[in-house]
């Protein structure tokens, strides 16, 4: 009997035992949950997946053939990756693309490119392309002088919307001035540089897509979501949405194919839309990489937005992505308390239901408020799927205790 | 930035990162396709798994937290696999159940348990348990020497199906006697004991149920599937099967159903069925454990074989497991050569219909027979599905060619 790391043998012989399957070994900055879910379709196809993450515990590190413990902005750890795989990929967008770019113009694949990367990871510069691609958008305008703000507000009214350019996710980076004595307050409270407003859009409902175009251009779009926030982070998803009218789904689908385009996205990308009460659609926000919205494909879909952004980024035709249920529902599980993570209510949850799935991401740590897990519901109506989520939302929990060993 | 395999912490600090996110940390004897696929589900749920295996480089090493490289004889492996987890399952039956008796008795948990292993181990009282439990099995006849095999012969007449009671799998451990010349061969072919002759079935049609049953007795049953073997190897399933009446798939499924109870079954079963040219259901042979038959329950049904093998026996309500499409089909990808494995036509499968899913095990090595792979066909109706099969059977492949780093 021999107990050892699995790896192990990898340092001793390196290189002997990575055997490349598939012809591609895949490279993964960021190992949280979408990481550790595309992994989990990529192992299916016999990919061989090195992730990327400041922590060695990370959701993705179990699955991982090999783990690079570095930040999302070593340069050295990057070039690392890309030398050791045959596509690189992430499941955050706030990484170095300065190094990224230097290793895509030396051939190196990087799905999706650093362009679309660059356009999207600056909120003005990402609606500037939607806008001049003919996408509507909240009307924004960049911000460089509190100045400027402020004579910015004395024509706009309130509430105005302040957002940071870069590095904001989960309404972090945002700050809605209501009144003109909150002026100051948002300008510093952001960092008082490259900054942006938006329309603030008072929106009848919001939705996203989940669309996914290939590296030739081929392109799947899921169904439409409509979605729930709470404290700015997504609450629900509840599929397919209940839309006002036929043709504005339609329009719907056509905006998010066309931001795939504007973009040449290649992988899963989710996009956020605001339904104003003129029934406009506006593009909220893009985000190159599957999407908390988009979870509800694993049990609804066909292919779900992991495999088929696998696909993508590996060169393979595009997975079917029509819904299999007549309803679905997903509903993210937050930490509840600060502690190492434990999961409440599995079985009396599945004891009620048998659609119901719950994803534990694997993070050792709950944080009140940090996103742990989320559960899927799939039925025949959205009065029976809400009626279930009713009743075990108050079930399943992932809370903080004492360290258990 | 620190670059070490993702596990060599675990042994540093030994304890300090085994956190046990669902209160359940999982030990799976066998490393294979089906310990692979199970974990794939296990991870979805944030479980813990130590994987047993002769081969440190087995398609379950990359996902699993832990590897033992030991074989499935070795009783301190084991003993040590109980140690380190909450509960031990299986992929492969020919394992120390001796040991694993042991285990159970002192508290271990072992699904499925060690009296079903016991059983299923030995195909005599498998049969005989059956039997006596009102089932319907081909007749069947402990033979303990050549003597009495020639007079089974003289009086059965030919053919003979002569099966070894231990260890057999894909065929081996059967020979079936045509004449009366070939007798003596068979029997030593066959090592000359534990051996049983078995009732040749000249069958309509092979079918198989997989059928799932938890710790309280909760069943959960699967479509029918209809099965084509070659070479004594399963080659193709269909799913849902062609049967001459509907009472006769209520009785298969009742046959499922009893056959659990028979045995107590805790987690997935695969049931093998003869529907013989009278129309009757012979039960030929039940594993307990996930099954090849099974795997297009990966796409087909709401929660697969392996997930629900998970809730099984880690106590939890099973899933769903009705089909999700008209109809299925899964064709088996042996190896077509020997050396490392090399997977051809994926991209081409892909682009000629979105309803196909490519499963590659990740076996370093093909040989030539060697099952590495299956893919599986979801579509509108059988014809549809088999023109797509008839497509890409001969185009996908997994071959061994040169090693290539």
């Amino acid at each position: 009997m021999r107990v050892r790391p699995k790896n192990h043998h990898k340092i001793n012989y390196r290189g002997c035992f990575r055997i490349n399957i598939l012809n591609k070994k895949i490279g993964v900055i960021g190992g949280g949950q979408l990481g550790k879910m595309m992994i989990l379709e990529a192992k299916r196809l016999g990919l061989y997946v090195i992730t990327l993450d400041p922590s060695i515990d990370c959701p993705s590190s179990s699955i991982s053939d090999e783990v690079i413990a570095a930040g999302f902005h070593d340069g050295d750890a990057i070039r690392r990756l890309a030398e050791k795989t045959d596509v690189i990929t992430y499941e955050y967008e706030h990484i170095n693309a300065g190094v990224l770019a230097e290793l895509e113009n030396r051939g190196h694949k990087i799905y999706p490119s650093v362009s679309s990367l660059l356009l999207i990871q600056d909120k003005f510069t990402q609606k500037t392309k939607l806008s001049d691609g003919g996408l509507n958008v909240p009307r924004f305008k960049s911000i460089e002088t509190l100045e400027e703000l402020q004579k910015y507000a004395d024509n706009s009214g309130f509430p105005v919307m302040l957002k940071s350019r870069k590095d904001g996710y989960d309404g972090k980076g945002n700050f809605l001035i209501r009144e003109k004595s909150e002026i100051e307050t948002g300008f510093n409270s952001l960092g008082g540089k490259l900054l942006m407003t938006e329309e603030f859009i008072d929106f009848l409902t919001e939705v996203s897509v989940i669309a996914v175009r290939g590296i030739n251009g081929e392109k799947a779009v899921y169904p439409i979501a409509c979605n729930t926030h709470r404290n700015n982070i997504l609450d629900t998803t509840e599929v397919p949405a209940a839309l006002p009218s036929e043709s504005l789904r339609v329009d719907i689908l056509e905006a998010a194919e066309r931001v795939m385009d504007i973009f040449e996205g290649v992988g899963t990308f989710g996009i956020e839309m605001f339904i104003g009460k003129n029934n406009k659609i506006y593009i909220n926000e893009v985000a190159p990489r599957p999407h908390n919205s988009g979870h509800y494909t694993i049990e609804g879909c066909r292919a779900n937005q992991f495999e088929n952004h696998i696909r993508a980024i590996t060169g393979l035709p595009l997975g079917e992505t029509k819904l299999l249920h007549n309803f679905v529902l997903m509903r993210n599980l937050l930490g509840q308390s600060n502690g190492m993570a434990k999961t409440e209510g599995t079985e009396e949850a599945y004891r009620i239901y048998n659609g119901v799935n719950i994803h534990v991401y694997g993070k050792r740590e709950s944080k009140t408020g940090r996103k742990m897990g989320h559960y899927t519901i799939t039925g025949d109506s959205p009065g029976q799927v809400r009626e279930i989520d009713a009743k075990i939302s108050g079930i399943v929990k992932i809370t903080g205790g004492e360290i258990d060993l």
